[in-house]
């Protein structure tokens, strides 16, 4: 499982201020300890911003300064905003990086499809259109597939591309768990080539012990098909149930990794 | 998820103790721990026995009479012996129960399967037939064909089987535990009137943190189509996740259960 960072979001408050004063420390070691926690790709989300977009430009460009000084792992660029994306692409030097993302609203595509073109970069494709999440597999799929036809035609292939098959709360729907599950399964059919990613906490919204019910999700959408998921990865117990899923899902041979984590000590239960 | 309580079980050293000292005070304890833990069958099983035939009766007869005494919760009768299935239920008078197991073989199967039919017992048979356990899910496909073919000759319908697909450690073979979740899927879609259960502490044999791995496991076949667990229901966290897997899974409608184990103070992290 590809494990991206998820601490550094501006909807958090303790990172909006953060971002704000510009806390260089604070967001150094948001970077350092994700990175030493095993993160893959660490996601950078400076927020939508009040201000204008000057001010948001400026704080997505100062961030990404910040955390490539910091770490040598590649970026997941994260906003719905294609001139924040323009302007953090401006800034970070790193080869491999992860764009997040687009949906298959025409003027989504049609901003940051030719940017994730021309870097070369991985990009996460949600499933959802112009009317915002649809609550069955089948509309998701729909979704996918009008990105995929969009960045065919951009000369990009599926292994470039990492569906989000989006996750609603269970609180407010019982039948939303499969939904999500069987939207990745359908998609690693559809697309072998494609990878899956989700950011999980949304399932657990309006529940307690929320922890919990993400890493149960985590393991279900792992056997599903599940290739990368954006959550925390100082949660150790979800960085140990990562492993164990891989393990389980044949991904780990002769349980090597698992091992391996177990004797840094890693492995909590 | 129904829970089967796998404590009482003689290749438990201090359970076969217990049993041969003729210990009712222990084998109380563990009926009414695993009861109050919220098992909803208690899984008795004497052991192979080094002992004749008469002995082994003689404790398997003792252990249902200590159970029935102890808690109304119904019994999982588990021999591969005919004849101490024969003796247990002589003395049970309990109106459900499961009898644990058949296989796909013949002798067994005109042994055993008799027996469920006449007590409508719900009867676990396992995907395996005279040549041991098929590394692959055809074969134990096959098996499974073979038994439900037999059990409908003597009348049972898919609602009185619990399909076991069997489970091989992961650390000998990484592809096991795709063997078997594939296998519950498609058992699931063979027989959608019959159940599944596992027995799931094989899974981690030979690995550290044994019981982490089981509980990965245990979500990950949840959510592959397992209806049932035989495991330690004194392991808190497994139960837990065990409802985590009913919610995710959209069998807890409004996540009542769920939120009604949390207020219990049952739900552990």
């Amino acid at each position: 499982m590809l494990i991206i960072g998820e601490n550094i979001n501006a909807s958090n408050q303790a990172v909006a201020a953060a971002i704000a004063g510009r806390d260089r420390e604070f967001v150094e070691r948001l970077a350092r300890a994700q990175a030493e926690a095993g993160a893959d790709f660490i996601d950078v989300n400076a927020g939508a911003g009040k201000g204008a977009l000057e001010e948001q430009t400026a704080s997505i460009e100062w961030l990404i300064d910040v955390i490539q000084a910091t770490t040598d792992k590649p970026l997941a660029i994260d906003s719905d905003s294609p001139a924040i994306i323009v302007a953090a692409l401006r800034k970070y030097r790193g080869e491999r990086m992860i764009i997040n993302s687009v949906t298959a609203e025409p003027e989504r595509l049609a901003s940051v499809g030719p940017l994730a073109a021309e870097r070369q970069a991985w990009l996460v494709a949600l499933a959802m259109g112009t009317e915002g999440i649809p609550d069955n597999v089948e509309q998701r799929l729909a979704a996918c597939d009008v990105v995929m036809e969009y960045l065919s035609g951009l000369g990009m292939t599926a292994d470039q591309v990492f569906f989000d098959p989006l996750v609603l709360p269970i609180a407010v729907d019982s039948s939303q768990g499969l939904v999500t599950l069987r939207t990745i399964e359908q998609i690693k059919s559809r697309y072998p080539g494609a990878r899956t990613v989700v950011g999980l906490s949304n399932i657990s919204y309006g529940l307690p012990n929320r922890k919990l019910v993400n890493r149960a999700f985590l393991l279900m959408a792992a056997y599903a098909g599940l290739d990368a998921a954006i959550l925390d990865p100082l949660d150790a117990k979800a960085m140990s149930l990562a492993k164990v899923g891989d393990m389980l899902t044949g991904k780990d041979t002769f349980c090597k990794g698992y091992i391996r984590a177990y004797r840094q000590g890693v492995i909590v239960d």
